[in-house]
């Protein structure tokens, strides 16, 4: 068996930690019980230092033997393929796991994290305020009918979408009951628990380990 | 073999004519020379109209037999698992089409599109402007490099590439070389120019019909 490695900083800023992508990486090799193990690259020097590996300089990126693959989504598709936990295995399954994680990230990050970004530059009342509130209002009313968003069961598609929506401004950006439900159901997961857990450890431990080096 | 069906609207206005999503999927079954037909939904109402299909009431979805996928770029996806012509069948060649697919979608287009956004909607200046920059400076920077994105050879990625970077706003921010050479080498191919052609083609043919119905 190929080994999973995932790649991501040795330490962040406390404000990311819990958000950082590898752990859509980690929560999947949880939820499918796949092997894996995790190895650091320098946040510092980030920009440039690892651009062998990720062009654009961000985190994580996956290995599996001797692949190497970058975005966390194609990350996801990759380990979804190795797991029926993630994907199901029928065709119909299938194509509606692959249509809801591209909806995840093209239909509805898109809109979120360039708002959050114009949010968080002080530009409070942007243009792309009018467009968020429409894609998850559509989303709201879809998830009013459903637990999960395939098959009556969790699947990667669930994963991501729930990660994309779990950010605290996108999740207050309005009252959405039936969305909020549904965030709470995917990350009272024992293996979203655990991946968040492990992340949160992964960071701290690299603040003492930054202690240390300083008082040498 | 099942029957693929591009659904795309039956008319949009004409600045919007050459750039609908349904070309990635007309350009994705000529390159594969995958046989495919186009079906029309109502442009009119299209935000209630068929949400049954396509929950954020947008173009395109794809049908292959009984199966129904929407969002392009899970559609490519789909398309892409048929042909070796758009995602090489070696397990390299396939995980950095599906990683360059993904950068498309997430790395690049999720800034390029909100930032053109907020440009049309009279924010010339806004708070992407820094962003967007950087991602197209990186992939510049690696696109001189290389003639296609993998494995020497034109993929399905240089296809979602190309028809994010080909927006001609997008084109025009900033002078950069290789990537306006590399937009010129995919949307020269005969597939791409034959699907562009067939859907302008589509939509001029509405305005003829919606000339005639108001004569009636």
């Amino acid at each position: 068996m190929s080994e999973l490695t995932i790649w991501t900083y040795d330490w962040v800023p406390e404000g990311a930690r819990g958000f950082v992508r590898d752990l859509r990486l980690r929560w999947a090799c949880e939820e499918a019980r796949l092997p894996y193990r995790v190895q650091r690259i320098p946040f510092d020097g980030r920009e440039s230092n690892h651009l062998a590996h990720q062009p654009f300089g961000q985190v994580p990126f996956l290995s599996d033997g001797e692949l190497e693959i970058f975005e966390s989504g194609a990350g996801l598709l990759h380990l979804s393929r190795k797991s029926d936990k993630l994907m199901p295995r029928d065709r119909a399954g299938e194509a509606q796991t692959l249509q809801w994680m591209i909806a995840a990230l093209n239909s509805i990050e898109m809109v979120t994290v360039p708002w959050w970004f114009l949010k968080m530059s002080g530009d409070e009342d942007n243009a792309l305020v009018g467009w968020m509130g429409k894609r998850l209002d559509q989303l709201e009313k879809l998830l009013g009918d459903r637990e999960w968003l395939v098959a009556d069961r969790f699947t990667a598609a669930d994963l991501l979408m729930a990660d994309v929506l779990r950010v605290s401004a996108v999740r207050s950006f309005g009252d959405r009951p039936a969305t909020e439900a549904y965030v709470m159901r995917a990350t009272d997961r024992s293996s979203f628990r655990k991946a968040r857990a492990d992340q949160i450890a992964h960071f701290e431990a690299a603040d003492e380990k930054r202690t240390e080096d300083q008082s040498d």
